[in-house]
């Protein structure tokens, strides 16, 4: 297989994960800080979502840490099929949940017009943040995938 | 370039597209004919996603259809990118705008509980149409992303 920035036990690799990781738990302190959250259904599947990923990004990347402390090679076919299937779900799950929870505040702030400015602030982060993430895990994914199909 | 189920010019590649461009419409035939449908943001903005993914498959079922009829050999890896990018940018604005409008309805729907049935199961309709074509249109991103990074 071969060898570009992102794919698994590198410091680029690494990196991806570790900036996944950070964005999608700062996404869920905003929202779960927030108030009446649990009321919104997009919200809580938002934290779902980015606890996911958290889980999923933490995972990878202590295994980068020890494929490259070890040293030990993770470009085998098996092991990259299941990092683009997972980065794949996690990818799709964490858009889903931002857009959802976008729609929810553009229909409060912009359609409706009664959303608290420091209440909105706090969800525009958590989206913002959610959006962070997904950007950086849909990368992971796209390298994983040109990883695998160009063998 | 390998030959596979779904590559460009090829009937499955067409019938793909077909697909896509008719769930497109029907999701856009649900939601223009909806009530006060302009009076939120997301759904405005579904509409403008699927116009562009209809655009976007019929372009591409005509040139399909054209390379079967001539015939023309579309995989050159010029053209196979232009097709990944432009599956890829379609196929993640129809999911943001099917998750964003799925996520007003499930407010109006669930959490607030003031939906009107024949009202509700219109846009029920138009986002189902909406996944669909996004389901479809994913598959032909992989199927392009994988043709170009396998060569």
């Amino acid at each position: 297989m071969k060898d570009f920035p992102g794919t698994p036990g590198t410091l680029t690799g690494l990196m991806l994960r570790v900036g996944q990781f950070t964005f999608a738990a700062a996404s869920i302190a905003f929202v779960a800080t927030g108030v009446r959250f649990q009321e919104f259904t997009a919200f809580c599947y938002l934290i779902a979502s980015m606890g996911l990923q958290v889980l999923w990004s933490l995972w990878l990347a202590c295994l980068d840490a020890y494929a490259m402390l070890a040293p030990r090679d993770l470009r085998n076919p098996r092991l990259v099929s299941l990092f683009v299937v997972g980065d794949w779900v996690t990818a799709t799950l964490s858009l889903a949940a931002a857009c959802s929870s976008a729609g929810i505040l553009v229909l409060y702030d912009r359609d409706l017009g009664n959303c608290k400015e420091s209440v909105c602030q706090r969800y525009q982060f958590a989206i913002a943040m959610a959006f962070m993430s997904w950007v950086l895990i849909d990368i992971s994914s796209l390298i994983m995938f040109w990883l695998l199909a160009a063998g």
